[in-house]
């Protein structure tokens, strides 16, 4: 590990390193918190480790780093959106704007995005929604990572999606899930660190359990909860994918290779709590929630319950104030393709 | 087993049984089909063997089997309706109805129900809306099944869920989801035919693995995935207890005590498919997308890939024709209770 990175100067120089790579600043702000924020939760995988992982894609061309998303149908409450091949944290945070827009009016909001991109993780999209008094759900597809149950091929992705909704004086409650065992950044950690990976979390290309997390990454992630993981991939990819008109199923293109349009879809929807009941009243209610799940008789060794989203607002408030730590291939990593682009590394 | 019971004289049978209860014909229709269905589908744990499960609660008062449930307020494309303790089958089937009417004009629809009960199968609502040209998606709460990931207590249901859509000359995609690592259903019908149930379902009250499904039941069943099971239920129960303004957490009553209001809520939302897309091109491409997860390479002793929903399509057309095949025991029990109310059973 080298020496914890204050937030800000890791967020600056990821913001830098794209500007460099021709992404104007709001775009490039934008990517950098995501990344940041990623770390900021605790979920290393889906931090700034990542910054590099588009950078072959928007030298292609690709990815367009400078692309505006455009609203450009829908009905009512649903507007659909065309990403343009742009950024997918630009094109989903559009969309989430748009959702919760469409909620004060309608008191639901829904956007159906396609041809956008990855976006990176996915609860940054629907915390907009929590701190706009509504409860958010974001869904995405992305590219093929696992088997349909009891098939060998990849042609189901990951598909993360998220729920976040706020909760008086505690932190939002948040869900966000990938329905593979495992995320696949975890893999690719595992891997830069050099570490084995447990048995449940893929098959190698032959079908047969690895320890390996490069004959993973080569082989098939396996579902969440079996079969059940597999029909809510599926089920989101219809979300995602189909409903929205964009790809679906192993037609869409991951961040993981330098060519080929995207295509990942978004669903996206922000329901106006008080549009149910009183704001307020919802608020006490997540608390009281919280408490009682807080308050439950433990199993042996273990020290606290927590709700959902409650152990990323505890790693945000603790690393703010530490600064984050990098293992050390990522910051090397990070520091010599900087310096490639002219940019100076802050640690 | 008995001999199989052609579908339509077990609804009538069911029906009866109602009727005689004091249910009008109207909602012991409804009943009917929904368990009858369940069978149908091959979801035996939450078919006709539930058929008096709700008989005590309708004598005790604690539900009411004339109940209407009553719109009440909402904004825009949200109602919110109040169950008035009624069938929670009578109760999400008016949602839904009104969920989709609302999506006709919206785009998108939602109904946020409060003081509902228990209403079977899930999957049974979101077909509503499958068949009404929309995305549905409906969840639910119900009484503690489970601890919070960590604890010792039941304080989280199993919190069902269900996404449905059309698809073409498919059966419709259906995800019909409950958190625990096994639906409670299947430990009362392993109970009933004597078996052992995997050790992977859930713990005894004193937190110890067990493979005695009665012990599993005065125990704590485990959530699917591990803490994502978890953390998904939890999800559920803010959508459903908490932003209907219903009871939730701990205060939900479920159908298998005779005395208590129920206090389930319901989350009911349609999208409007026409809003988004064409719904012929969504169709269309819902057939290539289940036409490539059937088409991907199988592992060795596998037949056949389904997509989501798809077995439960194959079984009810089966059993349309066969007629249903009831265990000894349900089938002995339903003759005996039925003949308390004057009911003759036609098997």
């Amino acid at each position: 590990m080298s020496n914890p990175i204050p937030h800000q100067a890791l967020r600056s120089f990821a913001s830098n390193c794209y500007q460099a790579m021709g992404v104007n600043a709001l775009a490039a702000d934008l990517l950098a918190d995501t990344l940041v924020q990623a770390d900021l939760w605790g979920h290393q995988s889906h931090g700034v480790m990542r910054l590099f992982w588009y950078a072959a894609r928007l030298q292609s061309g690709a990815m367009n780093g400078n692309a505006v998303p455009v609203e450009d149908g829908g009905f009512g409450a649903i507007a659909t959106m065309d990403g343009q091949g742009g950024l997918g944290q630009v094109v989903a945070k559009a969309a989430m704007t748009k959702a919760i827009a469409l909620s004060k009016t309608h008191g639901l909001g829904a956007v159906a995005v396609r041809n956008s991109g990855h976006f990176g993780t996915v609860m940054y999209f629907t915390r907009m929604a929590a701190q706009a008094g509504c409860v958010g759900f974001v869904s995405t597809n992305a590219s093929p990572a696992m088997a349909p149950w009891g098939g060998m091929e990849k042609r189901v992705g990951n598909n993360p999606w998220s729920w976040a909704a706020p909760a008086g004086r505690y932190p939002p409650m948040v869900l966000d899930i990938a329905n593979t065992a495992v995320a696949r950044g975890k893999l690719y950690l595992a891997k830069q660190r050099n570490e084995t990976i447990p048995d449940s979390w893929a098959i190698d290309a032959e079908g047969n359990a690895t320890i390996d997390p490069a004959a993973g990454i080569a082989g098939t992630i396996l579902p969440m909860a079996g079969h059940k993981g597999y029909g809510i991939s599926t089920i989101m990819d219809m979300l995602s994918g189909v409903l929205t008109g964009s790809h679906f199923g192993n037609s869409v293109v991951g961040p993981y290779v330098p060519n080929g349009v995207s295509g990942v879809g978004h669903f996206v929807l922000a329901i106006n709590i008080n549009a149910c009941r009183p704001q307020s009243e919802f608020e006490l209610d997540m608390e009281r929630l919280i408490d009682q799940l807080k308050a439950t008789k433990r199993q042996p060794n273990v020290a606290q319950i927590y709700y959902p989203g409650e152990l990323e607002a505890l790693s945000d408030l603790k690393l703010r104030r530490d600064g984050i730590d990098l293992p050390r291939d990522t910051a090397d990593e990070l520091r010599s393709k900087a310096k490639e682009l002219g940019i100076f590394a802050p640690f």
